[in-house]
């Protein structure tokens, strides 16, 4: 038997025969403009899975501790069991999005060096911006971990960077979630997928991600699928 | 001769016959609401010019290099020139203004320890806050110069806690503003002012400050006076 532990906007979590293990559905569910628009994109939720599932254990082989174990079927994986940290880690290369809005850049300017980025998990506060010192004031998180974030952020940057190169796609930024596991370890959790990531074809610029979905510019399932496929010969 | 060299919200800075030296005149311009209402109160200028100058004086004395030379009269001041930092820094005692709403805390709940936030001073964008990370890929500032803020905002917070701690006022947080000098070092500029702090009466938690403006609660120089008068005692 099996129990729903947690639905989140995207994704359902799922136990399974054993307690340190979860079953996560990846449903077709699709948001933007903070949760207000929702819809259901045909196959999103299978492609995700298979892109997400490709990603983490690409990552798990490079040297980035993560939650996946593997994917049970088209929609479905399994991962380790974590406490989830209520922050999200936003990693960009170039000027994009909320970064962009922000400090009212060109879209895709260059930055010096990858910027990373914490977000409080708060659905009510709209996800704030929180920096370091902000979090460590209110202790959500010590500073030490704070820092094993941003490095993970890097290196996980690192490493995705050189395999979209080889695609010829630029990843332009993304989100990561983290979790605790059971030995205290901080690992790396939630899903990467064109949902959480910006990534532009190099020859076109072409969005291949969720921006098609938030700016309405067409059918964003075709981009999903050059990804995934790009990434099954890639990997 | 003199010749108006700038004029910002509050104050307007005057050349001297010395070049490296700055005639600060302070006005009794108040504003609040990112800048949506501006008032002129009598007697803030001279009231904001003499405090101001009775906190750099003892910073001076106190092992922060600030810009502060000399008050010359009831509303002006003498400053060594300094090519301004686009940034403030905000150091936080306690959850207030910005920072409450954002992360939606009680109004002066206890922090961990003190908070150092930036934003970049930018009208059109409305001064957004901007990380360590976000302002070195920016490139408004090194990694270095940035710590050298963080670490001057707390040495400020420590000499002033301890000095309005003696004026059994609370130091909630507080604006600073920083300059680089002729020899490229950095030193603290602007001002501090019951306009640039939250300052709280210990036996009643009463604002000395302009949040007495901004909330509208009242006539607001009471306070601005009190903090004067306890300053004069207190040094």
């Amino acid at each position: 038997m099996t129990t729903l532990v947690t639905s989140g906007k995207t994704k359902e979590l799922y136990t399974t025969e054993n307690d340190d293990v979860l079953r996560a559905h990846y449903t077709d569910h699709t948001t933007a403009g903070d949760g207000l628009r929702n819809e259901l994109i045909d196959n999103k939720g299978a492609v995700n899975n298979q892109i997400s599932s490709l990603i983490f254990g690409y990552l798990n082989q490079n040297g980035v501790a993560t939650h996946f174990i593997e994917q049970v079927s088209e929609t479905d994986q399994l991962n380790k069991k974590v406490e989830m940290i209520p922050l999200e880690v936003v990693v960009r290369n170039f000027a994009a999005g909320h970064f962009q809005k922000r400090f009212g850049t060109d879209y895709l300017q260059t930055l010096k060096q990858p910027v990373v980025e914490f977000f409080y998990k708060d659905n009510d506060l709209h996800d704030p911006i929180v920096t370091k010192s902000d979090a460590v004031g209110l202790d959500l998180l010590s500073a030490e971990k704070l820092e094993q974030l941003e490095a993970a952020g890097l290196k996980v940057n690192q490493v995705l960077t050189d395999l979209f190169n080889k695609m010829n796609v630029t990843l332009v930024d993304f989100k990561l979630e983290f979790g605790i596991n059971a030995d205290g370890e901080i690992i790396l959790a939630d899903e990467i997928s064109p949902d959480s990531c910006r990534l532009l074809d190099k020859d076109t610029n072409e969005s291949l991600d969720k921006d098609v979905f938030r700016k309405q510019t067409g059918d964003m399932m075709p981009g999903y699928l050059e990804i995934l496929h790009r990434l099954q010969k890639a990997i």
